[in-house]
């Protein structure tokens, strides 16, 4: 039940991208500083951030990168309307001189240059995801919308990420957080960032339409308990496929079935439901070539099974193929088992082939542990949906990525923090990722943006960043620059990605992993390291704080 | 630096609602529902459905329930368009017949009624929020959006309500949680509901565009470290408000301060942070209103607050009055004390009486834990900016609101799970919260829709839903129905409330609460019980379930 949509969508998503994030969705702050910059005349000045997370989600050793194709519409579309200045009119301090506003309703992206990681790679802490540079006051106001595009992107894709690590490559995995997510939009992020992050599909419709995502989803309990008998099934037949166009009583020939598939079962005809069975009949009528129902409504051993067996076995034999089951309470494993076993009886007993490949679906509140639980228990799950704890990001449901200053006009700056882990890495970098003779990428080396780049076969030596690490000599096979020019002159400068295309880069991004960076638990942790050069220039700034401001009092 | 926007902002709401929620933002297996009741012709029966929450959040009694006005916004503005259509008979199976999509393209909530607890009420566990009953397809395909527009608003609600509690009435509350939430939309609905919750303030400057929310803000680290020297003050002086117009040289007049400040703290002039003052500086002549620097950018007690007192001193002589400081690492509670006392040395011994008044904020990733422990320890902070344990709602992210049918064709329905507690509560009902002598509610009753209300002064039996509980008598003082009429053909039946007249239901919801019920940790549970009818009706359709389909297999 794929929907074909397989072009990028990139024009929806832009053409909402100033409905969605418009540039008033900021803190109120960033307009107070752009004002003190622009009255002391700084405004102009050329400034970078970089924008990163200082710990690895979920405990895990790495994170995912997404959010960039927003961010670069965003940029493409900023500017500030007659009504957004009308608004910040009121909102600022009545002193803000009448000129600021007109400077404000002047301003777009043009003198705005971004570079970041491909959005799908693998990324880690404390080194920068983006470089964001141009005019102080600019720069400074696309702080909160540009975090607020990265940070549940990242953090959903990172946590798909690992559903899709825990659960192996082959399992099928379906979203289906909607209803749990922060709103409307926080839904459609979760279904789009899910998908790009290893999921296969979701239930979100409009997930389908604007980013072509496949979308699924057959019943909820509520269909079936809307049914309390059989004579509400007001369609009876159906066509027998083999023999068309003749319509066979489809209700009579599934009362046979039942019949026979009670007794193989060992159920008794009493505990049937007989509104589940008479919800069943009209799904499969209404769609014989889509039955899937949810068969736990009433009690899966006792009715939801037996009815489900009955159904699909006269589908079977009028020509069509069943598709499975979805289990959403109880023990989905010991389930699984039972239905397995129950379906490979009728498949011997019947002599249906189809019963072999029918597909046992299972939602029900499933975390990254359930998962890995269900992995390590006998079972016969072949889909997964995931809604809650994948959407909510319940282990950690914030990645914490902040926006910092390292460098306005040309000189390059850092904060000192009460807390040392809030310090920041001064200066523009250049970003190499070094891999190994196997392939896998080892360590992430901050450079000086102007320092010549590390070279393949040459031994190297650098500060991890790590607290009390020891300086590393280490020697790279292969060096690749991370970061790539993506937004210049108010363009976009690499082609748009479609939610597959960066899906695809997820997936072979995390391949490239050693499997010990891998591991969902207790991972040994990524290098990411300081040049020299980048490590001298702290040790400097440091050292600087700390002497020359004997001066203030000077005169 | 409050927005004045009072309106209620309605119609800016309303406009986006179409962009935020379009009808296609749901589940696909509500659209193959719908086309199985249209294929059977039950598409027009009249259905009820509930939507509730099984377990009250946070470990707390209750929860607030929040939404409502985009529910209605959402059933008035409820149509499907051409390109919606034409995206499903993509998405559906190819055999789906084509007048089902005309039959969509005509749909309406014309049909819906919406009755429902005030938005900004206090709720309970297994209650209904709402009912929504119409013509079955319809109140189908309603589900998911009406719980994505519920779920996180009562959530972040009921979060910022405990944050409230926990801070007390007087401590000011700033939310500023945009860069954490799920996207800009999750961003957009933290502001308005925690404003709705408790909070007095948001740094969201589109939440006050939309909503009216008071809006703040000064500056953050990047404005401080963007300055390095003294030189960059380029703007030098101030008018001295007592002689204006003259123009004081403000540089001149601080450095001046600073060094009797020095003096006075026993601060090192050398280990200031001559950056910062210019940050300060320049801040201060561009808002001298409106000074409220971030004042831990290198060292609070060495740079920051030696920097501050001495700016604030020379806004002072000239006649200005600076607001406060922030403080955004480290030990809020025992720098916020030396905070405090550094400025009343100051007031004293430079009898400044500004001084006095002069506000601490403190941001630095607080829980509600981390503000119950501020309480329970000395410190001197006025205002808490919480970030991303509210938004995130970090200590239960989902509230699990679910959407049930009670009733079909005037027959109630019942969904008897594998997991007990997964079991619904059959037909249409009333609910009635019942007062005790002191004005508080101890009890809420849900009826049989149809069955006479509780009287005051009458004892009555009734069961309570905790599992294992005995019957109890009760003999309320005063009864309260809980909903109204939300929603009748095709309109919103009540005016619409502005954030801050539900932000009133709230407080005013939340303080007539027995404190028994509104403690954070341990509280006692309130009571929802079912009538002796309803808990009739209920016993009957467990019996009836197990008993009647012995038929199924008779013809």
């Amino acid at each position: 039940m794929a929907a074909p949509c397989s072009s990028t969508c990139e024009p929806a998503a832009e053409g909402s991208i100033r409905e969605r994030v418009p540039p008033l969705l900021s803190d109120l702050y960033h307009f107070t500083m752009a004002y003190a910059y622009w009255r002391t005349g700084r405004h102009h000045e050329h400034a970078v951030f970089e924008l990163y997370f200082r710990e690895n989600p979920f405990r895990g050793s790495f994170a995912i990168f997404a959010g960039l194709g927003d961010c670069l519409l965003f940029l493409r579309n900023f500017r500030f309307t007659d009504q957004d200045v009308d608004f910040l009119r009121s909102a600022l301090p009545a002193a803000t001189e009448p000129a600021f506003f007109k400077f404000l309703r002047s301003l777009d992206c043009s003198g705005v240059t971004l570079r970041s990681a491909p959005e799908g790679s693998v990324v880690f802490a404390r080194e920068p995801l983006m470089e964001v540079a141009g005019p102080l006051a600019v720069v400074q106001l696309l702080e909160t919308s540009l975090l607020c595009l990265v940070n549940y992107a990242s953090l959903v894709c990172s946590n798909a990420a690992r559903f899709r690590l825990a659960s192996g490559p082959r399992r099928k995995l379906l979203e289906m957080g909607l209803r749990r997510a922060q709103g409307p939009d926080g839904g459609l992020s979760a279904s789009r960032y899910s998908y790009i992050g290893g999921f296969d599909v979701s239930s979100n419709v409009q997930a389908g339409l604007l980013f072509g995502i496949p979308v699924t989803g057959t019943m909820a309990h509520s269909f079936v308990t809307s049914f309390s008998s059989l004579d509400q099934v007001s369609l009876q037949t159906l066509v027998d496929v083999k023999r068309a166009p003749d319509q066979v009583d489809f209700v009579s020939l599934t009362k046979g079935w039942l019949g026979r598939v009670c007794e193989l079962l060992g159920a008794e005809p009493r505990k049937i439901h007989e509104g589940e069975l008479a919800a069943f009949l009209s799904y499969a009528i209404t769609y014989p070539h889509h039955f899937l129902p949810v068969i736990d409504s009433y009690s899966v051993a006792r009715s939801g099974l037996v009815n489900f067996c009955a159904v699909a076995l006269a589908l079977c034999e009028l020509g069509y193929r069943p598709l499975g089951v979805r289990l959403d309470s109880g023990d989905l494993c010991k389930q699984s088992l039972d239905v397995r076993r129950a379906l490979r009886l009728c498949r011997e007993r019947f002599s249906i082939p189809a019963f072999d490949s029918l597909t046992i679906i299972a939602t029900n509140n499933i975390s990254e542990q359930a998962m890995v639980e269900l992995n390590n228990k006998e079972n016969e799950v072949d889909v997964l949906g995931v809604g809650t704890h994948l959407v909510t990001c319940s282990k950690q449901p914030s990645l914490g990525c902040v926006y910092k200053l390292v460098e306005v006009g040309g000189r390059p700056r850092m904060k000192f923090s009460e807390d040392p882990e809030k310090s920041t890495i001064p200066g523009r970098k250049a970003i190499y990722r070094l891999m190994d003779a196997d392939g896998h990428p080892f360590l992430d080396l901050l450079c000086v943006a102007v320092e010549p780049p590390p070279e393949a076969g040459h031994p190297l030596r650098c500060h991890p960043l790590a607290a009390a690490a020891a300086p590393l000599s280490v020697t790279p096979l292969k060096v690749i620059c991370l970061h790539r020019d993506m937004f210049a002159r108010g363009q976009v400068m690499q082609p748009s990605c479609s939610a597959a295309e960066t899906k695809a880069t997820v997936q072979s991004s995390i391949q490239s992993l050693h499997p010990r960076h891998k591991q969902l638990q207790g991972p040994d942790a990524y290098v990411v390291a300081l040049s020299e050069k980048l490590h001298t220039l702290v040790t400097d700034l440091r050292r600087d704080s700390t002497k020359k401001n004997n001066l203030i009092l000077g005169n």
